[in-house]
C-alpha cells in the first residue's frame, strides 16, 4: 500500500466516524452517548486490522494495543473520540486513526517496546464541566470530585460512566507507572494557519501554550455626548480602546506572545452616551511561562497607567491561569528528522489550544505532531484535512517509531 | 420682592410641577396625558399671578401674553412642559417659570413690545415618534402626516390631541407672521458641566449643535484566540479600537466638535476569539456644520485608512443629520450684558442638545439662556438647580426685556 493509498483510507475512516453523530450539522459526539457507544466497534474494526489487541479501560477509553518485547516500555499514541457540538470530523478523531494506520503500515517491523493507541472518551469538556479524564486517570492526577458533576441534564459523570457499563471506582487502578512508559504523541489538526501559510503539510510543536485570562472593567462616568465637553469627559470606551490596543502591540512585539481582547461590553452603550464603563477580557497565551506571565503583569501595569491618566477606575482580576506544556525535545527532533526525510522542512511550533497531550504530559515525555488543515478551521463542519496531509502524517509515524528508544 | 426672595419662588413653582407626575422616581409627565391636563391650571396660576392673558392653543401649548403698545411685535418665550420619564423638576419647567416670574417682576413697566410665555406640550418625544409640534405650528414647518404616528398603545397624535379637547385641523391657523415676532429667548438647565466647572450661575448659547451619526462596522476574521498568529489575525476590535481613538483624538483637537462612540457591540465577543466583526456608533456635534461635515467626511477616510491597513472590510453610513442653529448675535450680546451687569461673565457656550429653540429658529431669531446645574446632570431625578441661579437668571431676563428692541 503506497501512502496515498494510506491517506485515501484516512480519509475513508475519519467519513466513518464520522457519520457516528447526533443529527445536525458537523460532528456532535459527546461521551457516555449513544454516539459514544456506536463508535466503539468502528474505532475496533479499526484497530483489530491493525493487529492490535482492543479493550475499553474504566474510563471509557479504547485502547489497541501492539505488544512489545518482555519487559519493555509502552509508546502511547492517540487523542480523543469526542467532538465539540457541530465540530468538524478531523479533531480528535486523526490522532485514532493516523497512528493505527501507521501501525498497520509497520506490520511486523519489529519495535523494541509495545505501542498503544488510546481512543479518549472526553477532551473537549462539552457534556461535563471538567474533561481530560482519560489522560488524566493514566497519569493519577483525575480528581474523583468529578464524578459528582452533572451535565445539563442532571445526569452525573459517575451515573453517565455507570449507565455506559464502566465501574469509576476501578479508575484508580489505571494509573500507569512512568518507568513503563516510554513517551506519547499525539497527531491533531493544526486548528490554525501557520502551517497552510508556510506551505507545510506537518509541523512539529515545541509547547502548548499557557494560558490566562483577565477580567478587566474601566470605569468613567457615562455623560450626555452633546453636552459634555472632551476635556471634561471620563471616557471609559476611549481607555478601553487603548488598552486593547497596548494588547495587540505588546503581542506583535514578543515573540510566541498571543494576546487577545475578545469580549467587549459598553455600558449604557448608546449613540448620545459617553460610555461610563466598560467591561473587557485579556487572553495571554505563551509556550513559556515566564513570556505569559510577564505579558500579564505589563499589560495589568499599563491598564493602570492608562486608568490614571483618564480618570477611570481600574479592577483587573486573573480569572484563570493554566501553565504551558512543553513538548519533550527528543521526541520532537525524532518527528522533525522524519518529516525532513519526507522533504518537509520539520516546522517547529507552539499550540495554542489545550489538548489530551497536556495532561499526558504529568505522566511521561509528550510530542504532537501537527497536520495542516484548510483555512485554519476548527470545531467547524467545514473543518477539513487533505488525505496527502494524513498520508505524509502516517508515513512520518510510521519513519519515527523504529527510531525511539528510552530516553538515557 | 428681592432676587433671592424670587429664586425661592421659582424653586417652589418647579416643586409644585414636579407633583404633576405619573408614579415613580422624579418625573414622568408626557404630552396629551392626565399629566398634561394636571399641569394646565397650575401654570395658569403661575400666568396670571404675573398679569398674562392666559389662553390653550390648538397645538396643547399653553399661552401666557402680555399686551404691548398697539401693533407692536411680540417677544416670544418659554419652553415645554413635558418631560422623558423618570426625569427632573427643572428640564423645560425653568423655562416657563423664570420668564413668568420676571414678567411679573417688571411689573408695569412699559416694554415697547408684548410679550408671550409659551408652555409647549411635547419636546422629548418620548411618547410619540415625533416632537417639537408646538414650534413648528408657529413656524409653519410642522408636517401634518405626524398626526398619525401612535404611541406604544396604538393611540395616534390625532387621536390623543382631539382626546384632550383640541382640534387638529385647527393647526395651520396657529402660523405666526416672522414680521410680527421680535424673537425667542429659551431659558433651560446647561443639561451639562461646562458652567459649573466655570464657577458661572448663566451662559449664553452661540448655537445649537448640528449632529449627525454614522453607523459603522469593521469585518475581520473571526478565528481562534490560541492558534491564530498574531500577524496573520484581522482583528476588527483592535481596528474599532484605532477608530475609537481617532474620533476622540479629532474632536479634542478640534474648537467646539464633539465627537463620540457611545455603542460598540464585538462579534463573536468571546474571551478566546479574536474578533470577527465589530459595529460602532460615531456621534459627531458641532455649532458648526461646516466644522462637523469636515470632521464626519475626515473620520470616514480615517476608519478606511484603518481598514485597509487591517485588512478588514469597513460599510460607514450616516443615519442621521442635523444642521446647526445659530443663536442671533443681538438677543445673545443682549442677554450677555445683562449677566455681565449683574456681575456674570456673559459666558458663550453652545448646546450640544436639541431644544423647542431649533424649531423656532424657522420663525425668528432666537436666543438660548444657560443656567447652571449641580454635576451636570439632566433627564434623571437628581437634576437640581439652585435657586440662586434662578434667582439671577430672573434678574438677567428682567434686566434684558428692556433693551430689546427689533434689529434694523
Amino acid at each position: 500500500m503506497t501512502d496515498t493509498d494510506l491517506g485515501a483510507d484516512a480519509a475513508r475512516w475519519i467519513h466513518r466516524l464520522a457519520q457516528l453523530s447526533e443529527p445536525g450539522p458537523g460532528v456532535t459526539r459527546l461521551p457516555f452517548t449513544d454516539q459514544h457507544r456506536a463508535v466503539l466497534p468502528l474505532l475496533t474494526e479499526l484497530m483489530e486490522g491493525a493487529g492490535l489487541a482492543v479493550h475499553l479501560d474504566a474510563a471509557g477509553t479504547l485502547i489497541g494495543r501492539r505488544e512489545g518485547p518482555p519487559g519493555a516500555p509502552t509508546l502511547l499514541m492517540g487523542s480523543h473520540q469526542d467532538s465539540v457540538r457541530q465540530g468538524g470530523a478531523f479533531d480528535g478523531a486523526i490522532g485514532i486513526v493516523l497512528p493505527v494506520l501507521a501501525l498497520g503500515a509497520l506490520g511486523d517491523t519489529p519495535l523494541p517496546f509495545a505501542v498503544e493507541v488510546l481512543a479518549f472518551a472526553d477532551e473537549e469538556g462539552v457534556r461535563f464541566p471538567t474533561a481530560l479524564m482519560g489522560p488524566r486517570v493514566l497519569a493519577g492526577t483525575f480528581d474523583p470530585a468529578a464524578l459528582d458533576l452533572a451535565d445539563d441534564g442532571g445526569t452525573t459523570l459517575r451515573a453517565a460512566m455507570e449507565g455506559f457499563g464502566l465501574d469509576p471506582d476501578a479508575l484508580p487502578a489505571l494509573r500507569r507507572d512512568p518507568a513503563q512508559i516510554l513517551g506519547w504523541i499525539e497527531c491533531h489538526i493544526e486548528q490554525g494557519p501557520v502551517l497552510e501559510t508556510e506551505g507545510e503539510a506537518l509541523g512539529v510543536v515545541t509547547a502548548i501554550c499557557g494560558i490566562e485570562r483577565h477580567m478587566v472593567r474601566l470605569t468613567g462616568e457615562a455623560a450626555h455626548a452633546g453636552t459634555m465637553p472632551m476635556a471634561l469627559r471620563r471616557d471609559a470606551l476611549a481607555g478601553a480602546a487603548e488598552l486593547t490596543l497596548a494588547v495587540e502591540a505588546r503581542a506583535k512585539a514578543t515573540e510566541g506572545l498571543l494576546a487577545t481582547v475578545g469580549a467587549l461590553r459598553v455600558i449604557p452603550g448608546l449613540v448620545n452616551a459617553v460610555p461610563g464603563a466598560v467591561e473587557l477580557t485579556v487572553e495571554v497565551r505563551a509556550p513559556e511561562d515566564a513570556v505569559r506571565e510577564a505579558a500579564g503583569q505589563a499589560l495589568a501595569e499599563t491598564a493602570q497607567a492608562i486608568a490614571t491618566a483618564r480618570g477611570l477606575t481600574l479592577t483587573m482580576r486573573r480569572s484563570y491561569a493554566q501553565p504551558a506544556t512543553p513538548c519533550d525535545p527528543a521526541l520532537q527532533n525524532a518527528l522533525a528528522r522524519a518529516i525532513r526525510a519526507e522533504g518537509g522542512r520539520g516546522l517547529r511550533l507552539a499550540s495554542g489550544a489545550t489538548h489530551d497531550t497536556s495532561a499526558m504530559a504529568d505522566l511521561c515525555p509528550v510530542a504532537m505532531l501537527f497536520l495542516a488543515c484548510r483555512d485554519g478551521i476548527s470545531h467547524n463542519p467545514a473543518e477539513h484535512c487533505a488525505p496527502d496531509t494524513m498520508a505524509r502524517a502516517i508515513a512520518a509515524l510510521a519513519a519515527t517509531l523504529p527510531t525511539l528508544h528510552r530516553a538515557p
